[in-house]
């Protein structure tokens, strides 16, 4: 995508980044779509975009998103490819209008094969820097099949396996091209392979050797989730080099007082992290007043800020006005829409969210009373800094992607204020403007 | 008490004052057993107490505590009040040793007459301003019998009851005398009642409007425990009038995610704290590292730093050196000692505590990594904004008493820094000095 270079200068912009509001003005490079010094000797012809006081914020980033208007990820065909390659890109191009610029599309529990048939579509596009792709994928989130039947949530229980030979099982199940090569000298620094994150359940025999092996020898986020592992039995797999938790609260134990599972790790104490030493993990909060009750997202939210990240667990029903109603789902089920809930049908098992990520943002500013840069680093920095992408992704310092969105204010129900997309830049290029 | 009157200066020392350690000196007068200016012109002649770099702290307020020192407050003999009122001075006088200098004596679930006879004993003795008397009580704290079957833990179930006629059932239980008489313009600001604080469980029939009363009409603090509530019950409780938890987690519902009963009230959303506005309760943590996980603890203060009150729910155990083994107990119960853990014998339900406030805080601050000052916030200054007594207990301020502490580290177990107690004023009288 090589096109002309100009230099655009946002002006009269709040700069919301790492968690501080700035008023400063924020220059790009629509050429090579990255973010420029002030020094830069072309800024002075630069093409001036007067924002009018609004926000400006790199692009959200989504890191648990089984799907959007109206398409679910793992909704494969197996003789199709080019059916689901085009639902994808027509989706990827949705979910930028929906301010998110990168993302991790999430494929559930399936069989083997939908994993293999989508993982050529779904994997890392970046490298192409094409902002007509829409939404950039930074590569598979693997929600599965390594999880407990005990807290299968929603995923098909017949289709739960366990990795018995270790990373061999998970080689075999994604397929080796799927998880790329190991590292090495050679290839050191690249996203080489289509998965970037795995969810998978500690406590089943073999994770944490598998653990170690993904996260050390292939660079893939594991991230704990669908597990009734104890606090203890999490802080094993956090030692071995998962560094997250899926879905805060939902699908793993209560956090009870004196057994507090994997909840009780974002409030791990320091004499837990020591020897050598760990990190708290980061971790996904539902944050759309469904899947967790306002108080407990505050609580997490106060425990470890900087852990934080907010996710929709958005499925066809995302950013799409569906009206309430049963409906097909994958592996031939039905799913009940109700309002803002979606439940497995005949059960009261969430069938995932329907709520866009800003409208989680917009719930987290008006729970905890932050500052919109504050909430806006759940979806931006700190994401970026789980998935160690934290230069070029996530933030508004110079060399970094401009992927960027422009945010006001609207009034929303009950007086509250929510945040709206005026404007969604991706590599440099304006690619949506909110209609009036 | 009147007493010659002389001017101490405390110098070389830490001042750990409202979360905030400072270097500077501390002056004090011992006539009128209060903290004074350094402008006061008495201060050039003042005695110089050198603290080589030791920390002074206020002096440690402990809001539960049913008794100490091998004597249980709840253990009122019907025929011997003499015998009971050496006792608790005794323990009072132990309880000082321990860097406790104010308290509130508690009286758990019994007989009316338990209270009745005990009431005399245990109100409030600072009016006196006898350093001899040992700690101070500031009021007794009620723990029962308004409390729930459903969350009993060790309160024996057939002494619980029901405010039925509401606040005549309280007056009528604890005694018209134990209660004081309802404020009004002549005694403001006195504190009249023996009780300052009831713990209760706010879904009792009639409770809500019983609150109302008695933090109204009578001044008392209303603590939400040994309570089934739901979040949303105990938010109406708070609405009423009670401003804390009594030890959270314990004696409550589990914090599910869905459901975060009355834990879920620490981190109360914004939009559950307006019109008309409210404040998170206070509430108080057994960080014993028995009754509550450490990741639990941490996250309780995490999330509300402002309204964390440590206490010990100590008992007789706490600071007396009793072996393991089983002992009488109240009520013709007994219990069973195991290392720091105390058992209602035959049960798998804690008895209270045997840890003193001082390793509480030092658990606190080795869970956390917090700084010693904000960790004895927990013990000074927020119980005293909770008992609506900060200018005078709790704080370092002009004009506040002279009740303090002389803390320095020790080497605990594993390496670890355990706080010790090197002296206690009380009314600006030395009442206690380590032995090396």
């Amino acid at each position: 995508m090589a096109t002309e270079s100009s230099i655009v200068r946002f002006t009269n912009c709040v700069l919301a980044c790492c968690g501080q509001a700035k008023r400063e003005d924020l220059f790009i490079d629509t050429g090579t779509g990255k973010i420029i010094d002030e020094s830069d000797p072309r800024v002075d012809k630069a093409l001036v975009v007067n924002l009018n006081g609004r926000i400006l914020s790199p692009g959200l980033l989504e890191v648990q998103l089984n799907g959007a208007k109206g398409f679910d990820f793992s909704d494969v065909p197996v003789d199709n490819m080019e059916s689901y390659a085009s639902s994808f890109r027509r989706t990827s191009q949705g979910i930028l209008e929906m301010g998110v610029t990168s993302f991790l599309p999430t494929l559930v529990t399936s069989e083997a094969q939908t994993f293999k048939i989508a993982m050529p579509i779904v994997r890392p596009n970046g490298a192409q820097r094409d902002h007509e792709l829409g939404a950039e994928s930074l590569g598979c989130h693997c929600e599965g099949p390594f999880l407990s039947r005990e807290r299968k949530g929603a995923h098909p229980p017949d289709l739960l396996l366990e990795p018995v030979k270790r990373i061999e099982s998970i080689l075999g199940f994604y397929g080796v091209d799927s998880l790329g090569a190991p590292i090495s000298k050679e290839n050191a620094g690249q996203q080489i392979s289509a998965i970037r994150k795995i969810t998978l359940s500690s406590e089943l025999p073999g994770m944490l050797e598998t653990i170690r092996t993904l996260t050390r020898e292939y660079g893939i986020v594991c991230s704990l989730g669908h597990s009734p592992a104890t606090y203890e039995e999490g802080l094993a797999a956090v030692r071995a080099g998962a560094n997250m938790l899926t879905h805060l609260y939902n699908a793993m134990e209560p956090c009870l007082h004196r057994s507090p599972g994997l909840v009780g790790l974002i409030g791990a104490p320091e004499t837990d992290l020591s020897t050598p030493p760990i990190e708290r993990p980061f971790f996904g909060l539902i944050a759309d007043g469904v899947h967790v009750a306002p108080s407990c997202a505050r609580m997490a939210w106060a425990v470890h800020k900087n852990g934080c990240i907010l996710t929709t667990d958005g499925t066809a029903a995302t950013g799409f006005d569906l009206p309430d109603g049963t409906f097909e789902w994958t592996h031939g089920r039905t799913v009940v829409k109700k309002g803002e809930k979606l439940f497995l049908e005949g059960t009261d098992t969430l069938a995932g969210g329907t709520t866009t990520l800003l409208q989680c943002v917009s719930n987290l500013i008006r729970w905890t009373g932050c500052e919109a840069a504050e909430a806006l680093q759940t979806v931006t920095a700190t994401p970026a800094r789980m998935l160690r992408c934290e230069d070029t992704k996530g933030t508004l310092k110079v060399g970094a992607d401009a992927d960027l969105v422009v945010l006001s204010w609207s009034e929303g129900e009950k007086n509250s204020r929510e945040l709206q997309v005026d404007e969604v830049w991706k590599f440099g290029k304006r690619c949506f403007t909110r209609k009036e």
